[in-house]
């Protein structure tokens, strides 16, 4: 699917207070997203000024003040990770939920490059008392619900992949998506990985924030918050990027594409169904998913239809830990993980 | 709804080949589509070089061929319109058609700079057998359904505001959006708009091109052709561009705001609800509709909300030609000129 000449790609304006829009993922044939077509999620107005350094306080037994300068000087490590917001796809809930219209477009691939988060809690010393680590953003500092924060359990703060990134795409931060540092937890959604990163505090106690322990949990009822549950890994998930949903197609052979990610374990195969899942056929994976386990997976089937009609496209993605994606999720009040079968639904003519 | 600092606004890919992207209507201020924000709807690659002149051929009893130096040099008219693709909003018909899925974008408006199409067609002189203008682009010649092309009724070839323009809002048409000449219909939808015009053909018998006789009407059932009539004025339309479908807002007072329009007569009024068509409250019109009939209305509307709840959000446009939007809007297989009732729904907290 290139472009006919040189022509801009554009994503879509969701909100502008603060930014909200999309990645045009449908259309970048890359597999990393270039830098200007990255979605971009907001809780917050923009900050004024970048955060000067890093903290390293709480539980600990030495506290760190770090310069990005500091932290770029360390041993890095680069990861490719997909980032999706836990409300990707949440216009697809039925019934339809409140909260930021996202469609297909709140996910985006980069290479990331930091130091480990683990390297600066080992320097600073984990007191025994210790169970989660606290990452702070400057945005929101002057709102009612106070800064941007996320906890993360001591089992993923050390993961080696856990990263406090300074450069996406060997090119440092851009302001808006965090500069000059920000954390990046590959397999989870991306809430987590909070950006304009300026306090790594290590708690004792189960951690109170509002978007901890309000926002981003999976409500199952409409009107009371029983059964909420935190949203944390990826769900697996695909997309269809040709054909386009309710579009026209002349018969003849085409060749589907996609996208196919996960957070837990790797891709382990596409399957796409012509036939409303009477058939599944084995999709063509473009990239090996051990490889970078975190990214996502480009995947192709060659259609062949010669009887005009009325069909429908449906792609689903199976991954290693043994999930596959629904035909039906399961309703959460907020809309997060929506990750039910794909479907563009074709008119061959 | 100012950006809290310069953000740039995205337009919504919808398709590539051919381009066709949205215009983030909701997130424009301006009263005037800044040009790069403008929607681009094409049925085909963009012209390899752009027409070198235009043809006023057929019918007529001298045949002209004009540089577009030569038109711009002739007495001009501006006009400020609004094009509106016939398939804007098509994405919420039920039950949904196959087409390129626009939403509320494929709309914008422009000030247009041109030579009324009755002054070449008078200096050509048409013969008496003379029925319809057929205006041709040169985008598509080496298609099978050739050239895109359509045809105007006598009466609206001579309509002083239809005119082969050069510029959108004072500057040179820009290659997307038909340089060097096209025609702007104003009050149709935006098909009649013909870009990269290249002739102009009086013909004796009505014009049998795919564009003029196949597509762009409105087919009543799914499966035949019965009762298909052409696709012509812009029905009374608006759009809601504060606040989003399904967004949260909190109790207090606030600033909805919209857009209203039509192809017919002016706007006469905007009215907004929030009991679901119980009582219907008139917006207030920030431009005077009779100054520029073509135009859209920017309308607001303060709404004081204290108790939180669900609140559905509609607005409707009534014009002087006695035309109303509808709650319901009667289907049709291609998915044109969709026009109810616009809705917003709000969760207040």
């Amino acid at each position: 699917m290139k472009p006919e000449r040189e022509q801009p790609l554009f994503r879509e304006t969701v909100t502008m207070q603060p930014e909200n829009q999309s990645s045009p993922v449908r259309w970048i044939e890359d597999w990393m997203t270039p830098d200007d077509l990255w979605y971009r999620r907001n809780h917050y107005a923009y900050p004024e000024s970048p955060p000067t350094d890093l903290q390293v306080t709480g539980a600990v037994r030495r506290f760190l003040t770090l310069s990005s300068e500091e932290i770029r000087s360390r041993p890095a490590r680069v990861v490719v990770a997909v980032l999706e917001c836990a409300g990707n796809r949440r216009t697809l809930f039925h019934p339809r939920v409140y909260g930021v219209s996202w469609k297909e477009g709140a996910i985006s691939q980069a290479e990331w490059t930091g130091v480990p988060l683990r390297d600066l809690l080992r320097e600073a010393g984990l007191d025994s008392t210790a169970r989660e680590v606290v990452c702070w953003g400057v945005d929101g500092t002057r709102e009612e619900k106070g800064p941007f924060a996320r906890s993360l359990p001591l089992k993923k703060a050390f993961h080696p992949d856990t990263l406090v990134a300074f450069a996406q795409n060997g090119r440092p931060l851009a302001p808006e998506h965090g500069a000059p540092l920000r954390l990046v937890v590959p397999g989870w959604y991306a809430m987590a990985s909070v950006k304009w990163l300026n306090r790594i505090e290590v708690v004792t106690e189960p951690f109170q924030g509002y978007y901890q322990k309000d926002d981003y949990h999976y409500y199952p009822f409409p009107d009371r918050d029983e059964g909420k549950r935190p949203v944390t890994v990826i769900h697996v998930n695909s997309l269809i990027r040709f054909p386009d949903d309710y579009s026209v197609l002349k018969t003849g052979c085409h060749r589907l594409e996609g996208l196919a990610w996960t957070g837990k374990g790797v891709i382990k195969r596409v399957e796409v169904s012509v036939d409303r899942g009477g058939h599944w056929h084995p999709a063509r994976l473009l990239q090996r998913p051990w490889k970078h386990p975190y990214a996502w997976v480009q995947w192709t089937w060659n259609w062949r239809v010669l009887q005009p009609g009325r069909y429908e496209i449906w792609s689903r993605a199976v991954d290693t830990a043994g999930r596959m994606q629904p035909l039906h999720v399961k309703w959460n009040r907020k809309g997060y993980g929506y990750n039910a079968v794909c479907r563009s639904r074709v008119h061959v003519t």
